[in-house]
C-alpha cells in the first residue's frame, strides 16, 4: 500500500468557485515550553490555526496544520520559544510554507497561566490568569507577520454610582457627606470583573505578558487573591471601596496605563481592551470595550483617571 | 422496502453480559405547554431520558425515548400539563411502557422561566430563573413514580465576615462598634449567588415552583433585579448589607423555610439545597450543600436564622 | 426620599478622556412574542445591547438598556413584531433615543427555535435550531439601521477524502472503482456539523429565517432528525454518504444557494457563513468561513456545487 | 493591626442549626508536579475541596482549604507526588487536620493530560486526555481515605444498527449479505465518543491512569488521532467500521477489560463507567452508564465482548 498513490481530493480543481476567508482547525490542545524570565515554563494552550483558500482549490489540507504544531512542539522541547506570541508567529509562517496556495495564515492561542503575586499583607500567593496570543502572516518575501500578546485578568470592581447614592441617602437632605479620615468608605455593590487586553507587538519590540497582567490589576478596583485571612480580606475590601470603578473606568485606565508604559511602540499598534462585570445586583453582565490604535489614543490626550498605587 | 423486516440489532441476545444502570439520551430540546396559575405558558426544557438495561439485551431502543417525548408534546398542545415535574412523571411512565425490558426510567428537565417580580420601589420587572424537574419510575402494577420539583435562583450575598472585620478595623481597639439607626451598615464584599433547591413531590401533594423561587430569594442577602434606577439600586444594596450571609447561611435558611412552609409533606420527602457564591474577592467559588429528608430536618430543630421579611 | 435628587455619577464630566467603542449589557434573557407565518410564537432570546460612549461622559446609563427591553417586551404582548431582527432594529432605535450622547447602538440576539420538518419516510418531527439577529443603528434624521438575520443549524457531514481513500484501498492497484447502481456508497467518517449564516436584510426586503434553515440543511451532507426508526436511519445514512462534503463544500454551497435565492437583494448586502465539523476521527474541530458581500459573490461566478435535491 | 484579635464570624455558635453535607470551594486552579513513569510532569488541575459542617458551627473557614492547596503545591515542587489521586488523598487529610470540626473531607481534580500514542501507520502523536481524581477522608485514628483514579477519553463509535440496516437494504430480500474478505465493511454513521472511567484505588494498590486510557481506547470503535495523513485516515476509518459499537457496548467492554486487568483488586472497589456519543445523525447525545463494584461485576460473569486487538 505504501507505493499506492493516494487520491488528493482536497487538490481537486473546482473552476470558478468561491474563495474562503478562513479554513482550519480549532480546539487543538498541546503542551509547549516557553522561556519566561530565565526559567522554562510548561503551558497547555488551546490553539486555532487557519489559512485562506483560493477559489480553485476544493479543500485545505488540514492535517498539515497539525503537522506544523507537532513539529514546533517537538522543537520547543530543545529550543523553548520566548513567548506564546512568538510560537504563534512561527506557526503562522509554517502554515504559509506548508499551504502553498494560501496568502494569509492565522494562529490564536489561549492558555492558563500562573504568577506569584502578593496578598495585602505581603504573603506570597500563586494566582491564575489567561494568556492570549495571536499572529497573522501574509505571504511575501519573508512573510510579513503581525503578532499580538494579551492577557485576561479576573479582578474586582466596586460600583461608584451605588456608593454615591448611599452617601446621598445618608446625608438626608442631599448635602454631600464627605468621608473623614477615621471612617471607612461607604458600602456599594461589588463583583467579579474579567478584563482582557490584546496589544500588537511589532518586530524588534517586546511586550511582557506579566507587565500587562500587573497593569490590568492596577486598573481594576482591586485584584483578587486566592488566600485571604481575615485582616487581608478586610484590607482588600476597604482598598477596593476606596477605588470604585465602572467597567468604563477600568477600560479607560487600562488604555491610559498602556499609553504611558509603551511610549516606544509606534502609532499603528492595535489595542483592544474589554472589561466585563458579573454584576452582583443583576442577572446580566455589564461590558465596556475599546478597539483602537496607540496613535488614536495618543491624539486624544486623556485626563487623570481613577488609578491608585497598589493593593499589596 | 416497507414489507422488509428490519434487523433489530438492539434486541440481539448477549447471554451473560453486564446490566447497565442508565441508558438513554441527553440534550433533547422541545417546546412544551404548561398550565401555570390559570394561564398556558410555553417552556423550552432541555431533557434527559434514561432506562436501565438488563444483562440479556445488547442495546436500548433510544428512538423510543424520542417518540415518548414527541407524543407527549403533541398531546400537550391540546392538554397542557400542570407542571414540568408532571411532564417528567408522564414521560417516565411512557418509557417503561415502551421499553418492556426496563425496570426503572428516569427523566430530567431544566428550563428557562420568567416571573413578574417587584423592584424595591414597587416597580414591576420580569426576572429570569431556571426550573428543574425530575421523575423516576419503577415498574410495577401502575409504575411507582417519584417526582421532584426544583428551581435555580440568581441572587446576591454579602459576606458577614468581611463586614465584621471592617467593623473591627474601624473600632480601633477591638471593641464592638454598633451601628446606630442613622448610619448605613458597613461595607463588605458581595457577589452573584446561585442557589438551587430540589424537593420531592409525593402523589396528591403539590409544591409550586413559584413559591420555591420566592422562598430562595428570601434566603439570600438580597434578590437581584433587572432594572434598578438609582434609588432602587441604593435600597437593594443597603438591604443586602443589612442581611450579610455566608453560602452556609443561605442553605440553612432555605432548609428552615422549607420545613416551615411544607409542614403537610411527609418525613421521607428528599430535599437537596445548594448555594454557590461567585466570590468577588477570589477567582474561585464558595459552595455549601445539604442532601437530606424533611424528617431528618424536622428532628434537628434549627434555631432562628438570618431571615428578614422582604426587599421589595 | 422620592423628592431627593439623586447624584448622576455616570454623567460626571471627565474632560479629555478616551471614548469607548461599546458599552452595555450582555446575557439579558427575556420572553418575546414574534409573529411567524400567521401564528404568534414565543421566543426566549439571550440579548446584548450596546451604545458607544463619548470622551466627555464617565459612564453609560446601563439601566436604560434594560428599560428599552422591558418596554418593547410589554408592547410585544399586544403587538408582536414580525421577526427577531425587527425587534433588534426597534431596540437599537430605542437605545439611541434614551442615550442622547451615543452615536451608534448595537443589539444582538440568539434564541432556540423549533420547526416542523420531515423524516426520510415523511414522518413529521419537531427539530431544534438557533435564530440569530442583529441590528446596528447610527444617529441621524431617522436613525439609519442595518439589520441582519441568521440561523445556526446542526447537520451531518461525510468526509469525501476518506471515502475516496477507501475506494483506493479497495481497488487494489489504484484504478478507480465506480459504484454500481445496486451498491451502497463506500464508508467514510461522518460527524456532527454546525453551520451558521448571517445575512443583512435591507429596508423593504425580507429574508425568512425558515428559508435560511432549509437552505443550510440542503447544503450539508444530510440534515439530522430527532426520531429515526431503523429504515429512516438507514436512508439518512445512505443519503449522507452519497453527498460527501468538506466544511469548505458546505460553506460554498450555502453561498451558492444564497446567491441563487436572493437575487433581488442589492450588492452591498453583507454575508457571513461558517461551518464547523466536530470531527469523529480527531479530538479537534474543522472550520471553514467566508465573510463577504452579495456583490463580491456575484462577481466571482461559482461553478456547480455538491448540492442535491432533498433528504426527506 | 497584627496584635488585634480578629472576630471569628465563622466560629459563631449557632445552637440547634442544620448540619451541612458539603461546604467548600470549586474552580481552584493550580500547577502541580506529578512523577509519572520516572519523569516529572506539570499538570494544571481544576480542584474542588469540601468538608462537612456540624450543626453548631456557622461557617467553614474556607481560606484554610486554599492554604492546604498552597502548602501542598509548594511541597510538590521539591517532592512531586506519584499521582493526582495521591495529591487528592494528601489534601483530604490536610483538610481534616485544618478543620477540627469536620468529620469528612472530599477533594476532586480534573486536568488536561497528554500521552504519546501511535497512528495506524506507527507514527508518533501527542494525544490529549483528561485525568480525573478524587479522595474522601473520614476522621479517625489516621483518617481513613478512599481515593479514586479516572480518565476521560475522546474516541469514535460506529453504529452497529445502521450498518446492519444498510446490509439489509443491500441484500434486497432480507437475506443476510456477508462481507467477503476483499470487501470493506459497510457504511454507517459514526461520531465523537467521550468515555470516562472512575475506579477506586485501595491502599497498597496502584491503578495507572495511562493503563486506563489505553483500556478505554481499546473499548471504543476506534481511538482518535490528531494527525492522520490519507492512508492513516483510511485505515482508522476501516478499522472503526470493523468494530461497530453502541455506547452500551463501549461501557460493557470497559467493564470487561477492567475485570480482566485488575484481578488483584478487592471486591468492594467502586467502578463507574460512562460513555456519551455526540450522535452525527441527531442533535442530541446517546449515553450509557454503569455504577457498580468489582465484586458485583465478578459475580455476573459476562460473555465475550466486541473487543479487538489494536488500531495502531
Amino acid at each position: 500500500m505504501a507505493r499506492m498513490k493516494m487520491p488528493d481530493v482536497q487538490n481537486h480543481r473546482v473552476p470558478d468557485n468561491y474563495r474562503l476567508t478562513r479554513v482550519g482547525v480549532t480546539g487543538v490542545k498541546k503542551p509547549v515550553q516557553v522561556v519566561r524570565g530565565g526559567r522554562t515554563v510548561t503551558l497547555m494552550p488551546t490553539i486555532s490555526l487557519f489559512v485562506d483558500l483560493p477559489a480553485k482549490q476544493r479543500g485545505s489540507h488540514m492535517s498539515r496544520n497539525l503537522e506544523v504544531v507537532a513539529e514546533l512542539v517537538d522543537e520547543s522541547v530543545c529550543r523553548p520559544q520566548p513567548s506564546l506570541e512568538d510560537l504563534c508567529a512561527t506557526l503562522s509562517r509554517g502554515l504559509l510554507d506548508k499551504h502553498g496556495y494560501a496568502t494569509t495564515a492565522e494562529v490564536e492561542m489561549r492558555a492558563d497561566y500562573f504568577l506569584e503575586m502578593k496578598n495585602p499583607s505581603g504573603r506570597k500567593t500563586i494566582e491564575g490568569y489567561h494568556l492570549l496570543a495571536r499572529a497573522v502572516a501574509h505571504r511575501g518575501a519573508r512573510h510579513l507577520v503581525r503578532k499580538s500578546v494579551g492577557v485576561e485578568v479576573v479582578g474586582m470592581t466596586v460600583c461608584p454610582c451605588a456608593q454615591e447614592t448611599v452617601r446621598q441617602f445618608l446625608s438626608g437632605e442631599g448635602r454631600r457627606v464627605r468621608r473623614r479620615g477615621t471612617e471607612p468608605p461607604l458600602l456599594s455593590h461589588n463583583q467579579r470583573n474579567v478584563t482582557s487586553v490584546l496589544i500588537e507587538v511589532p518586530e524588534k519590540y517586546a511586550v511582557e505578558a506579566d507587565d500587562l497582567i500587573r497593569l490590568v490589576e492596577a486598573s481594576q478596583s482591586s485584584p483578587t487573591r486566592e488566600i485571604l485571612k481575615r485582616p487581608d480580606e478586610g484590607r482588600l475590601v476597604l482598598f477596593a471601596h476606596l477605588n470604585p470603578k465602572f467597567v468604563e473606568d477600568v477600560v479607560r485606565d487600562v488604555l491610559r496605563n498602556i499609553v504611558e508604559k509603551y511610549q516606544a511602540l509606534p502609532d499603528e499598534v492595535a489595542v483592544t481592551v474589554r472589561s466585563e462585570a458579573q454584576e452582583s445586583i443583576h442577572k446580566h453582565n455589564a461590558v465596556a470595550e475599546r478597539v483602537t490604535t496607540l496613535g488614536e489614543l495618543r491624539r486624544s490626550r486623556a485626563g487623570p483617571g481613577f488609578d491608585r498605587k497598589s493593593c499589596a
